[in-house]
């Protein structure tokens, strides 16, 4: 068996200080006989400092040829004032587009050590584990027509173009049923159906598509009753499926509900189940280079990229055990930390996470 | 003076029983000596029933005459097969439409004697008091061009046209600065303005109304980070401004703040104040004709009556504080009352309410 080849894009900011955490779970698992091997290029600002765009020439060769990509994060004030279509977000944009990475996975999990972080009661997210599942290169994102006008009575007026295809909304449903199975076996699929032209064709091929997966349970849920279903109750939800703007609000809501952002990974796939996999928090300029940044997130994106795209969910498991055996051993980065607790920094933490990972 | 015109529809299923209780209300203060007179008519299933349209002659032509409404709650599964056009929600629509009613207010009041019913903890929600300001009569719900079409490539595929004009902002963004001018003097606009075209001249007609209060404070959010910040940190906010669409989804989120929407009244109104005030709970069905429903948030409606469209604020406070009185008294009906307490019947809590009022 070949090599898996991973692309490593560690980005800006804090984003190479949390990758070279990342890199040691990768040197761990190459050193048990995992057959991996690994590179590195540029995204965002990184690229456009090194190579003067943020989805240089060279990142997409490497990025097309490799088996998954590993990012840690882009963007941050240094490139605030480029050009827009040099911007760092612009590049992760660019990559997305270009591998046709148009399923992405967000976990919204509690871990019971940290679940008094949350805002919400300790009883509603202790064990929380769902998994949103948010289209991520169609709907009113990317639709055309959109721009300025001017009304027949002579006022400017902004507008977009909400829309789905029936062969996009099919695709991300099978992602959807298909990670249900491995799951609890429940999706709920939220559009807004009884005002939305869009959402109504939604429901039609989600329905479709829940006939070839008779051992799912399908659901159905108007988006500003799931805004409010993820306070009152988050625990009711398996895998939640929906296009990409009700998708980037409502997996924003659940980020919160776990306490810390810091811990979340995510992922987008292809087709075939390449991926991208990344933190869900951002690039932290204001504690880059101080060695403070939590690691966890992205730590555990590479146990999601083994689970996607290697089909290696025993080492996924064995990662999300690692992290939450030295978050019961009471280790904690600084944003996870309760006053009075020890504080460690991101080489410490990773060096925690990898030797508990060695004794799993 | 002349007497304040009120139209009182009390609707479908729990409906006529918590408008009873707010009508006893209205009672008390016409019997301190308040210029008030109100008849009653019919609004959604019952109109249907009554006169075979959702929103029929009779009413329009009364609704058009009052200086304000108050209705109890449409629908129900008695009228669920009716025809889409004669469905309660379009008697909902047509009145709205009708009036203009464009600004939707949405308090979010945490009472902090019920602050142990909510699954944040009580120091997130204690004395949360923000107003949700949404924008209802515009945006995707209602754009065109929508509908179905088949793709280049023969593809069934639904879409929808998101838009705002300048004036349509400009006069939300006004009732938003003027509320806030009342309250705490912030204004959050909450917008998705680095991907929507509608949202950018959003943003800049916001920042062009906020020249006229300059004592007012503007800030803007993305729509995805509003629905994180709602649940992490919610006093953050005292009026959030937004569209229909966003709208919709964070005030159904916010309402869940609060542990009861049995408690959170709502108004829209026109230009000039007139307004349609109700509860947002629903019609509540399985509970309907059993004396059980909670009748605060009907109550607590007409209080924003008072305020928002008779300018009188006196009137709303002393409604508020009756419903805090009783609240405090330990008195609850069976959607807030916690294990244990005794349960009072919607009469019973409306006297109570009532009772409260007179000696405040
Ligand atoms: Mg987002
Ligand atoms: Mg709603």
């Amino acid at each position: 068996m070949s090599n898996k080849k991973i692309l490593i894009l560690p980005g800006d900011y804090i984003g190479p200080e949390i990758m070279a955490e990342a890199v040691k779970v990768l040197e761990l698992l190459r050193s048990e006989g995992e057959a991996l091997e690994w590179s590195f290029g540029h995204l965002g600002g990184a690229a456009y400092d090194a190579e003067g765009h943020p989805y240089p020439a060279s990142t997409q060769k490497a990025a097309r040829e490799a088996d998954a990509i590993l990012l840690g994060a882009v963007g941050g004030p240094k490139y605030d004032e480029l050009p827009r279509d040099v911007r760092p977000e612009r590049g992760l944009l660019g990559i997305r587009k270009d591998l046709g990475l148009f399923a992405n996975l967000r976990p919204a999990l509690a871990f019971d050590e940290l679940a008094d972080a949350s805002s919400l009661k300790r009883e509603v997210i202790e064990g929380l584990d769902i998994l949103i599942l948010r289209e991520l290169t169609g709907d009113i994102y990317f639709g055309q027509p959109r721009g300025r006008r001017t009304t027949a009575d002579g006022h400017a007026e902004g507008f977009d173009t909400m829309h789905y295809s029936a062969p996009e909304i099919e695709r991300i449903g099978r992602v959807a049923f298909e990670a249900a199975r491995k799951r609890n076996k429940r999706v709920c699929s939220v559009d807004k159906e009884n005002v939305l032209e869009t959402s109504r064709l939604w429901r039609e091929v989600m329905i479709g598509v829940a006939k070839d997966y008779p051992d799912v349970e399908l659901s159905h849920m108007y988006v500003d009753n799931a805004a409010m279903q993820l306070v009152r109750r988050p625990k009711q939800f398996d895998v939640i499926v929906t296009g990409n703007i009700f998708g980037d609000i409502l997996s924003d809501e659940a980020s919160m509900l776990c306490g810390s952002i810091g811990l979340l990974p995510s992922a987008s796939l292809d087709v075939n189940n390449k991926g991208m996999y990344e933190p869900i928090h951002g690039s932290a300029p204001d504690i880059a280079g101080q060695g403070k940044a939590n690691p966890i997130a992205t730590i555990l994106s590479v146990g999601m990229m083994f689970k996607y795209s290697f089909d290696r969910g025993d080492i996924a498991t064995r990662i999300d055990d690692a992290v939450k055996q030295v978050l019961k051993d009471g280790k904690r980065t600084g944003d996870i930390a309760a006053p009075g607790e020890t504080v460690l920094g991101t080489q410490a933490m990773g060096d925690a996470i990898v030797e508990a990972l060695r004794r799993k």
